[in-house]
């Protein structure tokens, strides 16, 4: 069942391996860039997992809400927390946002499991 | 220099009477939704604010961004905290928002000068 | 209150004739199965202006919306048949669709008054 | 041939009753507001079907698409009209949605293949 | 006739300053990355902008789309040129980008009509 | 390794001829329209595959992607110009491109593999 999850992290490690061994300098800052705008600050970490959970549901990118899943799981989000703003994604969204709700709530339901089996959940 | 702002509220208002004096119950319901999504609950008001403009600002919708905005001022949404919400939308969604983060900050600057001036900034 | 109506008219056949006396033949291909697509076949024309007033909806496009709120217009859709295109169109495209919904209701109110001023709705 | 539409039916139905169970209100009621979007009402099922079939189709939603497509076999569109419909939604959403219309022709393929074979299509 | 293009000119240079003023740096440094993906490498300048233009256009930025058409210009685009990028845009994006492909060669239009008054094409 | 491009074209091959052999006009008409937008013209067809590449990425695409790279490749982009093609995609797109860059990488790589290996790259 923690297939998929495993599955896009390691292809997820591979491929930024890949793209930063490449010579463009634009790319790498970028990368850096993206890392550093969900870091703590005048708003928390959580606060800003959840504004990339948001952003990734309503532009319906399945492999940046697995990320945006994992990183509000380590953060300490509730499922409640969760589920008010997938529900926040849905309505700005629309029901073109509801596979991809599918896909958040099962990245969820695999971290959960993976945090019941003892394993840490990493990314 | 308001003008915009107090332009969009009329528009919206009275388009918002006629949509709803209409017979269509899924339309009518859907507003209602649409309010309650933002209501304090494991999330509260504020954080779910953000999360509007930032999906808003990536889906780039210039009404719902000056709606989230003053929603944003009126939660007490600090500069600070605005700006982060808007780094993450640029993050996300590309050079492609700098025209509706352009207008996300001409929509603050002019919430913050109203109240400057006295007035309150409403909805 | 027609003016926003006829402003897009006039502005919309300006350009369109600009860029079909341009020598790019792929464009001016383009603008005739645009057309054609319209037209009736094994659906209807009415049921396929509802099929690009949907499509125009979900996409936001404001001026696609004016131009298939008119064609329907003419083709006979009813108010609230327009209402329920809209509001499968919100439905799938969530609160995002909104204020192209009020403008679509706009353009629906200004084509309904001209033609109680006994003015043709003509694109 | 058949796997694709029977996984997707079968991960659809599981999620959404895991995502049900959840006590978020709001997704609930917008599950419900979805369903009514597209009963018969001024508008048939069917048109309200294949309006849903384009939405998806322009907002390039796999299975979004494969739902439609097997509701408007339900409702007995003909493969003529579908193609219109389909027709439509390429013009307006361009070359970016021909691997949906792909999916589109193979999901209808496979529901025609499934009535041939005697089953009933369902969702 | 110039005004759309000197309005867009000045409210995007005193809302960049804006923007810029703030203290958020992670916006700072994606202007600045913004500037640089443009610049001569082993695609030349001209290339780059005519990506950005198609770009876009398929994304359907009004704004975005005059700045590159400026910048085309500046770089010596031709208009048999333009027109083959925008009719690639319009192949890809389909008949939703018509809107904006009538305001790129609006605003191309206004960028010879300025050189031929003798005025330079700046942003 | 090759699979993903081997699985893409057999089926894209399959379903272009199933989508041609229905007697819908337009759908055929379109198809030549695209194909023709990128033959060589004022802009020649290397530019044009870049295009339609960064198109691709902005929108989004897999397939689209997978089928401009393998073009882009046959036309002789160098890793470096495509790497630039993509850094722009990936500034005005943002970070929800990433997982599409990825697979543009990966799609490069194993065209570039399949050419070390003595095949040719076809589509």
């Amino acid at each position: 069942m923690l297939d998929d999850l495993e599955e896009f992290k390691r292809y997820r490690e591979r491929m930024n391996v890949r793209i930063l061994s490449a010579s463009n300098l634009g790319i790498k800052r970028f990368f850096a860039l993206d890392s550093r705008a969900y870091e703590n600050g005048a708003l928390d970490a959580k606060t800003k997992e959840l504004l990339g959970l948001v952003a990734s549901t309503v532009l319906r990118c399945n492999d940046c809400i697995t990320y945006h899943v994992i990183r509000c799981v380590q953060e300490g989000v509730s499922d409640e927390e969760l589920f008010e703003a997938l529900n926040v994604a849905l309505i700005v969204g629309g029901s073109i946002t509801i596979p991809h709700i599918r896909r958040a709530v099962d990245m969820l339901d695999q971290c959960r499991e993976k945090r019941r089996e003892g394993s840490s959940v990493e990314i």
